[in-house]
């Protein structure tokens, strides 16, 4: 361990890196005390300032004992940093002056020294949970794992796109929409007068918008949030999650999507392990002990792929009981789903070409008969069930037309048909689920868990 | 000239790194046609694949030509990639084969191939109007200076935070909110069956969820959308836009979060100039004729900085005759942020330590009298105004508890106070206006010129 980096006059002044070059700098280190120990005339501290998940020791004279100096409390220390005598720590603090800037007063404080919380305990407190090891590990997780998703994509070419919020598609009809107006209007369900003018609602995808951009660029890319008002209270959904999701042009195959799903998967997973060790040990370890050798497994082994009508053969030839029996052309369900990465020895499976019926308009069609399919694929993952869904998307006018003509959605998305009539390329592309894919790295049971401040019916804290 | 990338064979296979490493190969390249001519026995095309401003040339046999070959339609082009005997770019691709994948009239087409098309026209077609020269552009532009944003908190030790879209803080009642609930609910007024059981608001800021967080990390910082329901069809106002904001911790002087500003905003900016050169010139060559130099002493010289009460002084001692006469306890105008930008060289300027009555609760009092102000300050930017917002936050109990008491705020951010209850820590920090930042560097006068797809009062296209 000891990977720390430490805030010291405001400089990241130690590292692994470069770790004795700054020994017996006059240092100043702010951060929070996690333990407090006096032995003889020596007071141990153990600090940290939030970088990493490993504590600074401060060693100092029992004489700068406080009264205010508790667990919890934010502390300013002066000293000079040297090389520990103990194998614990490479360097340790040695404090010159410690001054106690807030106090924490540990009857009211939630968190108690020794306590071991539990995830759904500290849950409970949005606004301090980030003061816990656990929780800030996995906010340090997360904004690593962002940076991992980023530069994949720039790595590789694609231009990332701000897709909006609010938007005016109402995708089909689909329910599950949140809807927006100004506070206080009271004219919300008055169809003529809306701030926008027309009905608005928060984005439930990136992917229509991503599509108008993948009508002059290669490959395109947006990471951010994405809404369902779903009456859920799972450990898989949640009303508002971050979607990565991709669009890339002149493909005409579902490789090339299973391709870049696999490899942003993978890139990114290998960052975070190499970047984020210790706090993703720490899950590892703490959370869902034995998880690492299932994410190894993930990382070493190619993904599998199986078309939608095999795996309805497979569920079908089992011995296993199902509550729903599986049926062609009817959705898979989270029992299938589990089933079929278990049969494909927890690594994880896309599944391909699904019914016509079953998916959006905009999926290409495969035109086979007679099981009618459209070029879309879901990949599933153990312990989470569906992380992504894909699908090249009908760039044909023709066909594009008459399926929007028959669901009586022509005149909404005139606009749609137009990218298909100016220039139109062949493209795919993906939406992946940031907080599962985080509770698929880390072993994490609850979606809730994965996000600094969850939102899920009946529950919006701060 | 001649920075393109061109996809090839789905990779990136020429780059001025690397200029003719591939040539002679085979390659195959799928873009968009900007231009046709035929010359004799010849055919040029300019391709352009997204990637660059710079098309590709493309150079066929005149029996290559085929009806749908015209401006605008999507091409796949096999053929190898030579050195160009033209001064005007580095190499060109000899067609073997052309092929029309998606054609393009010409007359339903809202471009025109020699049209010089205003920003104004172009706003008119979002879905198509990433296809003109500038909109791509502004796209690349915009991606590349989000990267730098990300990585200028990334190499400096931020912790990056996805704080919430939707909220229930309803920011002191202030106005100009978003309400949401799930569409098609007619409760939306009643107070008892809330979607989250309380009334919940799309966010205006970060600040209170990014304070938060600087109650565990030493500096922590998001980049998002928010929001404001804003009935303006002002040229500096969107209903949807992205803020970067930062907090950071051990700090008790504005100083700090000046240093912080102008770092973020000259080192995004130099990052920007270098990386996308042939874009930016683009715009400081068509759009804002004179503006490089404007950017270009932005960078060299140190910003400026004023006391709000300075500020004050300096206009009333000005021979300019204001619409509104400037006075101590009264927010600055338009007008006045102009002149204060103009007396200051053209060079950004902070306007510092505000009137405590005119910032929120939040802002730390300075406790000075007879003029009693708080350590808040704006950064004023030539041609934009006010392009961020920023404070030292009151991180004491009982000044903030009393200052929210009066308010009658106490009991909404009870857990707002407790942050200063349990290990309290001075800090501060800033939001900055994403969309003006990019029509301060560009010289964009528009801002909905500066984002995708614009939101604002009675528009929501797509």
């Amino acid at each position: 361990m000891g990977t720390g980096l430490y805030r010291c006059g405001k400089k990241f002044l130690w590292s692994d890196e470069q770790p004795f070059t700054i020994l017996s700098t006059r240092c100043i280190c702010g951060g929070w005390v996690r333990s407090v120990r006096s032995q003889k005339n020596n007071l141990f501290l153990h600090v940290s300032d939030g970088s990493s998940l490993e504590p600074l020791q401060v060693v100092a004279s029992a004489d700068l004992n406080t009264r205010g100096l508790t667990f919890g409390c934010a502390v300013d220390i002066t000293g000079s940093l040297e090389k520990s005598p103990s194998q614990r720590q490479t360097v340790e603090l040695q404090a010159h002056h410690i001054k106690v800037v807030g106090e924490c007063n540990p009857v009211d404080f939630p968190f108690k020294i020794k306590g071991h919380h539990s995830l759904e305990y500290i849950r409970q407190f949005p606004h301090l949970r980030c003061r816990t090891n656990t929780f800030s590990s996995l906010l340090r997780i997360r904004s690593e794992a962002t940076a991992a998703v980023h530069s994949y994509f720039r790595d590789n070419g694609f231009v990332q796109i701000h897709t909006p919020v609010i938007t005016s598609n109402d995708c089909e009809g689909a329910g599950n929409l949140f809807q927006v107006e100004p506070a206080g209007s009271d004219d919300i369900a008055d169809k003529d007068d809306h701030f926008f003018s027309v009905p608005s609602y928060l984005t439930v995808s990136a992917q229509l918008h991503l599509e108008v951009m993948a009508g002059a660029f290669p490959a395109v890319y947006s990471f951010g949030p994405a809404f369902r008002a779903e009456n859920s209270q799972s450990r898989r959904h949640l009303a508002e999650f971050y979607m990565v999701e991709a669009e890339i042009c002149f493909t005409d195959s579902l490789k090339d999507v299973m391709k870049l799903m696999e490899d942003v998967f993978k890139s990114s997973t290998a960052h975070l392990l190499s970047n984020c060790a210790e706090d993703v040990w720490l899950f590892h370890k703490s959370i869902s002990p034995g998880h690492q050798d299932k994410v190894d497994s993930m990382l070493k082994r190619t993904f599998n792929v199986i078309s939608y009508t095999e795996a309805i053969d497979i569920l079908n030839r089992s011995a296993q009981p199902f509550t729903f029996s599986p049926k062609w052309g009817c959705d898979l369900q989270t029992e299938h789903e589990k089933f079929l990465v278990k049969h494909c020895g927890n690594v994880p499976v896309f599944v391909t070409d699904y019914p016509y019926d079953l998916k959006p308009f905009y999926t290409r069609d495969n035109q086979d008969h007679p099981r009618h399919t459209v070029a879309a694929l879901d990949l599933l993952v153990p312990g989470v069930g569906e992380l992504c869904g894909g699908s090249l998307r009908e760039e044909r006018l023709d066909l594009l037309k008459a399926r929007l003509a028959r669901a009586g959605l022509e005149s909404s998305y005139a606009w749609y048909l137009q990218l298909r009539q100016f220039g139109s390329v062949p493209h795919g592309g993906f939406g992946l689920g940031f907080e599962r894919y985080l509770q698929c790295v880390l072993g994490v049971d609850n979606i809730k868990d994965t996000i600094p401040f969850a939102r899920f019916s009946r529950s919006c804290l701060l």
